[in-house]
């Protein structure tokens, strides 16, 4: 078994905020992470593939197919973009490391998948301490 | 001559934007940094301070001291911000990595130079691909 | 199944060296890691809880909580120590990287572990190079 | 269970390329990869070893043994060199990073494992963006 | 003064060959970056710009132009390229670190300064040990 | 001018401690750099030489003569060692990163110099957020 792994780069701005709580409650469990007017990252997103090698490419899976669907699913919606206001996907849920990393994986997972490769798992680095990884559901 | 430098790391949210254009024109100048909402950076600052070798201790500078008077006149202001609407002193400055870096060593150089030291440069990486250091008017 | 992983840095100098061997013994096996005066590293400690997500708050466990935890258990304990004088939990123990994680897991197993979460990993940065990671007893 | 990782830096030069394929389709397959005068990278390797901690010495794996095992069967015959043609053992092999690893788990295996250890992983970073990691056949 | 400054990688082959030299002398002079079939690296280029911040947009320069200008003068001529046979503006010269950067410098200069904004270094990392900068024939 | 730049690891342990001062005023004046024990740190140094493109070569100097020179100066003398017992030269000196690169130019300097290239700067990183920069006396 081959694994592959991209990386894509992008900057994003969010607050964690919980809707339901007050505001003291926010602050309580996200500290300045709940900040009104929110704050921003330059998060790196690792996206591995598992998958047989193709005998006659020598490839597991064509990196340029891989670039199209992040950056049409992905990079394309939430670059430079604020994850609590633009970003039709993250509608309604909080913009944790844990919420942004399972959003992407639901988005990503039925366009990587084939008989020969399956999207393997997600990297999620909101600072270079800061990392949250997912497997999926069934792992 | 030594020149001592510390790297500090903040996460701040901003939107590119001068307010005397209209917003095709922002997008026009800024393209994507212009987004209304906003988007976020880790921003890394690289403090440099040139001296002279305090024979006693063998510093130029104590880094306790310099890491004080860092996050107080800038960390604690900026960090899990909105340059935008958050930082008193950008008030009313377009939040650019240039007029970031300037402002911050207006803060800066007073408290930290002395007879023995300078502040020597500001180095400001939006991302590690994006990079701006000032080193005061008049060199 | 999701795993956060958050990074911790310190600076602490060792010793390799089995008291049961002589010092010709000593060189041959460990090298200069023997030097009898010790020598020195930035370690890097990659700490992974896996965890269900909590979905009233969206993490799988408050990072200040992981924090406290391991600056408690670890840090204040080895940061600008000697790992063969200073610290007690390695008493009698050779600091070998191979040893230290394992130590370390010992430490932070029962704090880490709910019925919803569990240490997962422990990778220790020697150098950039030189990588140990621990998975526990049973896996 | 331990794992150690060492890893490696060589630079060398390739061109991917199906023989068995018209120039067009070679290009319109690997893009600017099949340059016909080739291209090249800083490599980098991690090679990482499962096994038991030896109590008496403390290591999975003396790491001057794996050194002169990855420097005799993998660095001496690629590091500076062009895949294509210098490297005996990619003869007739298109030098895709899949293709490579999976070479570089054959000449490695059979050296590494013993009663007590195995061979466990290689990553092979063409470029700090692009990744693939081998965990041999029966994995 | 600003110092503006972008980082560009590629990825491209050479032999460093002196064709005046026998092949011994040049195996003598270059090592095994002579090799007869070449080798590789990843380079990464940082471009400096040096400036006054232009006080409507807040930029000594906008990056997009500086993108634009690296990408046509070099990127698109040596990205995934052998310096020994594809790059025109390299014919008959030696591609060590030092040739290369001082080529890149003459295609740059006059394309990037203006009135109000000069180029002011070029830092061509052959590796990330092996670093060249230069500054232009006045400095 | 071309500027080249080399860089070095290596790791060492140091205990920072002015002996005409008490045990307490060490204390207050480092911090826990002076444990007693000593504590340590895997050491980058970056040396920079400034001079001419030899027109024939294609080198301002030959790297594998800068490593004999830095090997034999300092590598041989620092790596896996104690700096305040193992280093002839730190005899005497209290070995704060400032000192430590004082002492590193007076010994590389006249090795390196030549009519056609000069010892430029030396930049030790004692963490990666801690460096100090030396130029030299006379700059």
């Amino acid at each position: 078994m081959l694994y592959i792994t991209r990386k894509f780069h992008f900057s994003a701005s969010h607050r964690v905020h919980n809707p339901n709580w007050s505001d003291e409650k926010n602050i309580e469990i996200y500290g300045k992470c709940a900040n009104p007017n929110g704050h921003g990252h330059n998060y790196i997103l690792e996206v591995t593939v598992a998958g047989e090698n193709n005998p006659e490419i020598g490839f597991v899976m064509d990196l340029k197919e891989l670039n199209d669907i992040v950056e049409n699913e992905l990079m394309s919606k939430v670059d430079h973009r604020n994850f609590n206001i633009d970003v039709d996907f993250m509608n309604g849920v909080n913009p944790t490391t844990e919420n942004i990393v399972v959003k992407f994986w639901e988005r990503l997972e039925s366009k990587v998948n084939t008989a020969a490769r399956k999207l393997h798992s997600l990297k999620l680095f909101e600072t270079e301490k800061n990392i949250v990884e997912y497997t999926g559901k069934t792992k």
